[in-house]
């Protein structure tokens, strides 16, 4: 079954809010074998709402609505929905009824607004919404088409949702189940992975199709299947996803909506290790990625920020010689700050990084972008140069990603 | 002059990825006078993409593109563009020698695909691409329509945006003049800040607006104004900026597109101070955002992370006696934390942060979103508790923010 999403309101529009409804909205439909093949957004006015519900009835047979339901004047979609449907509005007294209650339990009287807000289209079947004053709305459409208009409030969209329509869309329409694996790399290329996938991708069968979806220092590797047999599709995802990570081994760090620090997190709980970090160019920002893991106190002690040469010599023990021969960016430095970082903040393994973020500070020989960063323990150090670009916050972010990477890496002996 | 936006890709679809990206164009579009009349997103596949184009084009005289032009196989947006247009597909020497050289300077060859990325649309006009490696599209359609398409991923579409979109669509199109000014302001809530402004609110003028726009720990108050005379638009709203300014000083930190560390960068560089952090339960990240500044040497020295309370003991000089009286998270900890970060890390300012961001870690007396906040010099130490909620990343977002905030308060006497 396919389903299209129109969100109604100007605040998308003129960029005043983010659309994150339509994403979660996508992932719960496709759970239910339900799948968006649109998304439209128009401004709180007849003729683009009109023109929006023609349009998504043409393409799709369940279309869902959110916004342009609340008591303020911009919101008409209520009208728009009758005259699109040739009917008239009516006064819903269970709606009213319940917004007195509301308003009471506030200890406030409704405005003639919120009165108003209890006219609805005649065929319309409510949602009661326990989260807002606006109710759900459900519509169907002829024999098979059904129109779901919500408030655009991310947690009363989310309820309704939950409570109303996905239970009802499950027993109103019969799906074909759709799945997906994802597989999280880092570290190498678009075009490389695309290398190495290249024999798989030849083979997929039809129904399972491979999607790239990269950002800053990993992509991630998207197989979405549809077949009839839920079993069956799942067995063949699953034997397509374990192939790519075996093809991949060492680059693929993790599945679905985890992220490169969760799963450093996990290893290191895994080998019993503890971590630390000596920062320079990325100013702490290392750090910060591996305590926003929940219980990262179980294998993170703690992080010397050394952004001056100062700091570097006295916190970290870096020796003048070395900055002075080769300078606070460089493979010397870097291997020294581990060392010494080991020592300093009593840890299994640390982390250290030292570059030139930009967009100022560079020479000929060390341009902006150039990161020096090792990894280590008491036993062996790793340490890698990067050649980054001229964009400072890009740089902190890649060198940061890069360093947890390959931290990863390291942990689990890849690197 | 009206504008369109087609975003390309499956990810937005299945709910892999959330648009900010339109949020983002539809901001800096109102800029110069520009509106957004929809938004359609379409998946990876000629038919959609061809009627996204045809619908777009019947309503609007620019079109923004994004995503759809990597070099693996789901991404077939330019030859569809060109099949739009009627024309061919042309080898871009250009584009492959710039490919070239960027993969000379990772010191990687260019693949197979990347070759393949340089067929381009006969007609195109080519933007160049400094963040990566697919150029920007411009097509001219007809005397006065253009059709614009970038690629998906963040940093490289606002690059793209900002050095070669909009200066052209500033020069091509005329447009009445919309103005901004955007006061940024934090620590205190939107609520507050409506009753402080209601009286300005009722005088405001009807071509000028005020909206709220709220983010975690502050609140942005932008005026937009629209007329025909621009110097006098100006006017009205250096005018209002002004009064708002008074009526909220302390709160307004900055304005534009300015940051809260920059402000705070800026104001240390003119007091000629230097600075430093003690950080618990924040584990960097005020330090990552002080580092995201360029130029920050000039006042950033380093930080301690101090997250294990063994080295809150070592690194801090933090005595035993006053973790076991008052705990890590006590006004006591932060305090001595501020005094001997400016000893161990010789600056000026030391901020110092410790709490439980959750979600596990709480107790009845000091439950999950206890922050302890201290600032201070030599001379004079302010602190602070918070008390936040229950989702870890919002607690350490919002804590970074506050701690950010109110040192800016510090540094130019507001606290």
């Amino acid at each position: 079954m396919k389903a299209y999403i129109v969100t109604v309101g100007d605040e998308i529009l003129i960029g005043q809010v983010i659309d994150t409804n339509s994403a979660w909205l996508a992932t719960q439909l496709n759970l239910i074998g339900c799948s968006i093949i649109g998304k439209m957004s128009v401004a709180d006015e007849r003729k683009s709402i009109l023109e929006g519900l023609y349009q998504a009835f043409a393409k799709a047979d369940i279309v869902l609505m959110t916004g342009g339901l609340g008591p303020t004047k911009d919101d008409i979609t209520k009208k728009v929905i009758a005259e699109f449907f040739g009917v008239g509005m009516q006064f819903s007294q269970e709606t009213y009824t319940r917004l007195n209650r509301y308003f009471e339990r506030l200890g406030r009287t409704p405005l003639e607004s919120h009165r108003l807000q209890c006219y609805m289209p005649t065929n319309v079947e409510l949602l009661t919404n326990r989260m807002g004053t606006a109710p759900g709305m459900w519509f169907r459409h002829g024999q098979n088409k059904v129109l779901i208009s919500m408030p655009g409030v991310p947690y009363e969209m989310k309820h309704l949702m939950t409570e109303h329509v996905l239970p009802k869309l499950k027993t109103s329409f019969i799906a074909k189940p759709i799945a997906h694996r994802t597989l999280l790399t880092a570290g190498r290329g678009e075009s490389m992975i695309a290398k190495d996938l290249q024999d798989l991708e030849e083979e997929l069968p039809d129904f399972i199709k491979l999607s790239y979806l990269p950002n800053l220092g990993g992509v991630r590797l998207r197989l979405t299947g549809m077949m009839d047999d839920p079993r069956l599709l799942n067995y063949h995802l699953d034997n397509y996803a374990n192939q790519i990570k075996k093809q991949l081994e060492g680059w693929v760090f993790g599945e679905g909506e985890s992220s490169l620090e969760a799963r450093l997190g996990a290893s290191l709980v895994e080998k019993v290790l503890t971590i630390g970090t000596a920062e320079s160019c990325t100013g702490g920002k290392i750090a910060a990625k591996i305590v926003r893991v929940p219980g990262a106190s179980r294998y993170y002690l703690g992080s010397i920020v050394a952004y001056s040469n100062k700091l570097k010599a006295q916190k970290l023990q870096v020796a003048d010689t070395t900055i002075k021969q080769y300078g606070a960016v460089s493979e010397e430095t870097v291997k020294e700050m581990v060392n010494n970082a080991l020592g300093a903040l009593g840890v299994d393994i640390a982390i250290a990084i030292s570059g030139i973020a930009g967009p100022q500070g560079g020479t000929k020989d060390k341009p902006v972008g150039t990161v020096h960063l090792a990894i280590g323990t008491q036993a062996r150090i790793i340490n890698i140069q990067l050649t980054l670009g001229k964009d400072r916050e890009k740089n902190i972010e890649y060198a940061t990603n890069y360093a947890l990477f390959k931290t990863w890496q390291f942990v689990n002996g890849y690197a």
